[in-house]
């Protein structure tokens, strides 16, 4: 599988629950994470476009669990871009454990909203994201 | 809407990030809590299941973001169960503001796994769950 | 032990690691929650202070862990305030089980910074807390 | 400052709160990830231990806020261990940036108890841990 941007990271003991591995909701942690460090590396700063009132918010999330990741685990999170529509776009992206093992795929899907929290077509934006 | 269960619960300032709203994961945690809850509402712990070597596991979750929540809003997560297959149940939740304003609709896809791993099929679980 | 303010919590499973206990980290956040409704109980909404540019923010943290909560554990954060010198201030809170069990003893140290970043003399802000 | 252990870590944007710095819970959680890197560097795996019975407490924490970490910046926590008492050890532990900033310093108190519960003289352990 090809990438656009791969950021690799390791299980923390405390991301595990009382099951013994990577709570649910962490994932999700991961994956923004993942794709605050894809938009850095485009030159895009989240807490600096949040500070000017430019808002990209998660409106859907489809989250399909195949394996469980566990304490000390190495993983990359693998991302993808595609336009959705005219105004949103998707964030296709995978977590995969070290030995090739898919764990998690995911489509999370953004939109922009301006400092008025309308949503504007990310023309630039998207231009710049989905090469 | 009716819903099997409903959890009343607050925002804590801790839940929000930078840009001042709930951070995307956190639903999932709201979600997860809520449908811990209802397991002991019909006399299932899951802490002790686990201890009992039985997984619940989520295997697929849906997340539709309408609205954000803010720091002290108070909301209830709504939540209904329905079969999906022989193997697997779901939990359709809602996220509700306390003024009535929808926030999230979620499908969460759950899967019950014995002490081996192997997937079961969660009948009397089921049976209880879905009435 | 008599206290200024007090707030029921219960224990949610995600706040549980591996070893099946609450995550040493997630009682900072049931501490952080409680200064939050104590101030919010005062007329202080932390957000809204936030906002305005002045930031309450704590220089010293002291925990004593004396049991560890588990899942499900009812409890309560029970919270008095003490001046510490002429900038800061104490929050002296305990973590006390339903059974009324002391869990943990903590004492955390507070200081008010306005929108530059200076420390304040939290004067008015004192006066309204210790009483 | 020489350290018996370090490790890098970089601030991720979920964990920053409405303030727009780490939320002070998280520096706790730092401090646990490199507590625990450092074990496994000594042969010791945590989750390992945990199933096997074994647990390592932390019994007292202190911690002394000196700035906050933001969104992006890059820091490491250094680790050294002192005896503390025949039963209990000590973890010193700072957060310094990039730039060589001292951010956070602390002392993470921790005890061992068996798989009874009870506290053990931690004696390998320790002779292993403070070299």
């Amino acid at each position: 599988m090809s990438y656009q941007f791969q950021l690799p990271l390791k299980v923390r003991d405390y991301e595990c629950d009382l099951q013994g591995i990577v709570n649910n909701a962490v994932y999700q942690q991961y994956l923004e994470h993942a794709r605050h460090e894809f938009l850095l590396s485009r030159g895009l700063d989240f807490a600096a476009l949040t500070a000017r009132g430019i808002h990209l918010v998660v409106v859907r999330a489809e989250l399909n669990y195949k394996r469980s990741l566990r304490p000390g685990d190495d993983f990359h999170v693998g991302l993808n871009t595609a336009k959705n529509g005219r105004l949103r776009f998707d964030f296709l992206q995978d977590i995969v454990r070290a030995d090739g093992t898919l764990m998690l795929q995911a489509r999370i899907t953004a939109a922009g909203l301006n400092e008025r929290g309308r949503p504007f077509p990310p023309g630039d934006l998207l231009a710049e994201l989905l090469t």
